[in-house]
């Protein structure tokens, strides 16, 4: 079904008067024919003519033209653990939690329906399961419940950087929502880019340096330790411990995102957070992968002191705070009570509820490894150019090819060969990546992984031998 | 309950260990004892210093540290006609509606927990119940369903104002959401004051002229034709058809936003948007006052063609979906449902959905007046220099005081007389209304408002002879 056919279309038959007596609009004059407003796009702000924000449409739009291709491009879970029913379980569990906890009928009412609290209402079940999950021990205040990571990521850009002076490194490559969000507000990142081995801390304070020295301020640095979107790599622990000791040593702040770790296999490392002793990690929480995307519940951990001129403290999520509600107000209710009732039915445990999709993504992850493995094998792959890396967990791996992989590439992948992918290039805020590819695992079933990297394989082969 | 107890403590008892089998993360390193990260305010963005991000801070700490008194601040729907079971009963409304329209299970399972389409799943609901209801008749493809109307407002003030020499006029005194939306992005707006008849479009005229005599690109003008917030004025039709003339000639668009027409008693005039024939009109829509607020759904109509260097066409619509794409994906699909659910259960018709509540506020309004009136009236209020104007509906109303009705007076109110309003003096992006305080109608029991209304004339009364 397309999207369109999810919306209705009028209801067939005639109308009855939908206006009920003293509630119809005064007709409108007779005017003269239309002259429709054209706006110039070069009129309208700039962000718009950056390719970060095209990116998702152009992909979107070979999706639609190549409907039968099969498609490593999504970073979107898997559709098989959902069931509709359970969207009622859950907001029923939250309900009952709120008269457990002694809420009244009059409250409850209240706490559905009308506005909430700028920073949510479920903080205190947030604080519980990062608690148990995660041994992140944090006041529930320092919590502020967002619509999705992306919205805690804006606040984060907004609050952060209080002008051009001020810097914003990203690990680069880089999940295009936080250069999207700083690109909305005029805010240009400043990318460090991971070697062949990933991030290094040295490349970072180098950077830190020669912005200081241009007169600039860092002011904090964008990570996703594991398993990145897009390149698919972890940091390891002694480079955790080694950049929280560089981040407080040059008094950055991190911004810590982790979507994929809890629907990964095996033990995870621990987050920036939880062996932060200095409060200078703000952590963003994604319940996307983990429940469930079409909610749009995320959160920021924003313990940080701030202190105004007054010598008045708060916390730094008090300040984000203010700023969600010039853009949200608040999270739907309805969202934060299904979020909040999935949680609960687990004990908070989001390491629990996620077990069996972990192993799922693991799965998909090796298939795909071993699919490209069995297509184009060691001396093949050396022969053409092309490798990979072999992530642990997440979502994403690398391919470098011998060719361009831009647009056109993608489209004739999509046309001749039925599979589509992502260019890397996206993920560079100020290019590179121009000659590789990244694949999600997690979207597709086990035959769609074993057809997709076959066809995969046959594009590869095809473009090599033209470069 | 406080907001607190809404959220959930931490079960009682022993916690069993959290972690499955293979989660547990490794445990972090001992590290010396913490040395807390303090922000300084100023180093942050400079909207977090501007008072209107602060002013909702205040009344909100106002409201929790005098709990009895009663509060004519919040502009919120009155909770009375909300049903939690009702919440049920409209998720099931919308799934049933998308198994009539031939969806599969696996379809709608999609539709609720992935991702959605970023400019949303039930734009064709809306846009039937815009035609029905307003007589605003606009393809699905030109709506975007957003996280209430200050996304949306968010989305076009980015769109629309590309830098320092665009101008975003407002008509003044004005809502905060807007001024605020524009604060996050850096905008500064060019207020249009009203004066005591309202807005006037020669005062609109005079400053585009006087902005372009400077050098700087009028773009569009903000405007709540319908019992505005917070004045609680209303656009006559002469007015109306005026302004379009005036924003056609020269070449601005119209932001137009009105909650409160379909919560009013009476035959509402038409909208900008269904006298626009030229696509001069961006309407921007609120579900939060006729649906439920908690939903935090809004949209924006934005039907205006947009063609870029190479000629190519689109909608601004799909330009303010490649925004919202980096500020929320996009809009929670349970609240999309509930949103639809309850439309569909009218036909759309939201007059009839909210003919009952109309009535109820226009006889709070009319309550509210009367109580004014009836311990304040004409002859003393003349001689004290009070004045207040009769809104023929909407949630707001303007006292004028003879005294400067700003946060210490606030705060003496709620002290010393149990009432709390809002000093109109934060709705003036450029300062005034120093003397003059926002009533609102909408949240109260009819016994709140009489006992209200006579401590407020207590109050102005103390004030005035003070003054």
């Amino acid at each position: 079904m397309a999207g369109r056919s999810l919306e209705t279309a009028s209801p067939a038959g005639a109308r009855p008067d939908p206006f009920p007596a003293g509630h119809r609009p005064v007709p409108a004059a007779t005017v003269p024919a239309p002259t429709s407003r054209v706006l110039h796009k070069a009129d309208l702000h700039a962000s718009l003519r950056d390719p970060v924000l095209d990116t998702m449409t152009f992909l979107n739009e070979v999706t639609l033209r190549y409907p039968e291709a099969i498609s490593f491009a999504p970073g979107r879970p898997y559709d098989g653990f959902f069931d509709t029913e359970q969207i009622f379980t859950h907001l029923r569990r939250y309900l009952d939690h709120l008269v457990a906890q002694g809420a009244t009928a009059e409250e409850i009412r209240t706490a559905m329906y009308q506005y909430g609290p700028t920073a949510g209402q479920i903080r205190e079940i947030i604080a519980d399961s990062l608690r148990v999950d995660e041994g992140i021990d944090v006041p529930a205040e320092s919590i502020v419940v967002t619509v999705g990571a992306q919205e805690a990521m804006l606040l984060l850009v907004r609050a952060l950087v209080s002008g051009p002076d001020d810097v914003l490194f990203v690990v680069s490559p880089c999940y295009v929502g936080i250069t999207g969000a700083a690109r909305l507000l005029d805010v240009a990142v400043t990318p460090v880019e991971e070697g062949a081995d990933g991030f290094d801390c040295a490349d970072l304070e180098a950077a830190i340096l020669r912005e200081r020295a241009r007169g600039r301020r860092p002011r904090a640095c964008y990570v996703v330790p594991d398993h990145s979107n897009p390149s698919g790599t972890t940091m390891d622990l002694p480079t955790r411990t080694a950049l929280l000791d560089l981040a407080e040593r040059h008094g950055i702040l991190l911004v810590e995102d982790s979507p994929y770790r809890m629907v990964s296999p095996g033990r995870p490392l621990p987050t920036l957070k939880s062996l932060d002793r200095s409060r200078t990690v703000v952590h963003v929480g994604s319940f996307a992968k983990t429940v469930f995307p079409g909610a749009r519940v995320g959160f920021a951990v924003a313990d940080q002191q701030v202190v105004d001129e007054t010598g008045r403290t708060g916390l730094l999520a008090d300040e984000l705070a203010k700023i969600k509600s010039m853009v949200t107000v608040n999270t739907s209710s309805l969202s934060q009570a299904a979020v909040a009732g999935t949680l609960l039915a687990a004990g908070g445990r989001i390491s629990a509820l996620n077990a069996e999709p972990a192993r799922y993504y693991g799965d998909a992850m090796r298939t795909t490894l071993r699919g490209l493995d069995a297509r184009l094998p060691a001396a093949r792959r050396e022969a053409l150019g092309v490798r990979w890396n072999e992530p642990t967990g997440g979502f994403f791996l690398t391919v470098q090819v011998p060719f361009r992989a831009d647009n056109a590439a993608l489209t004739r992948s999509a046309q001749e060969f039925g599979v589509i992918w992502t260019p890397m290039n996206y993920f560079y805020p100020q290019g590179g990546g121009d000659r590789a590819l990244r694949l999600s695992t997690s979207y597709l079933t086990t035959a769609d992984i074993e057809e997709g990297t076959a066809r995969l394989a046959g594009f590869v082969e095809e473009m090599s031998a033209g470069s």
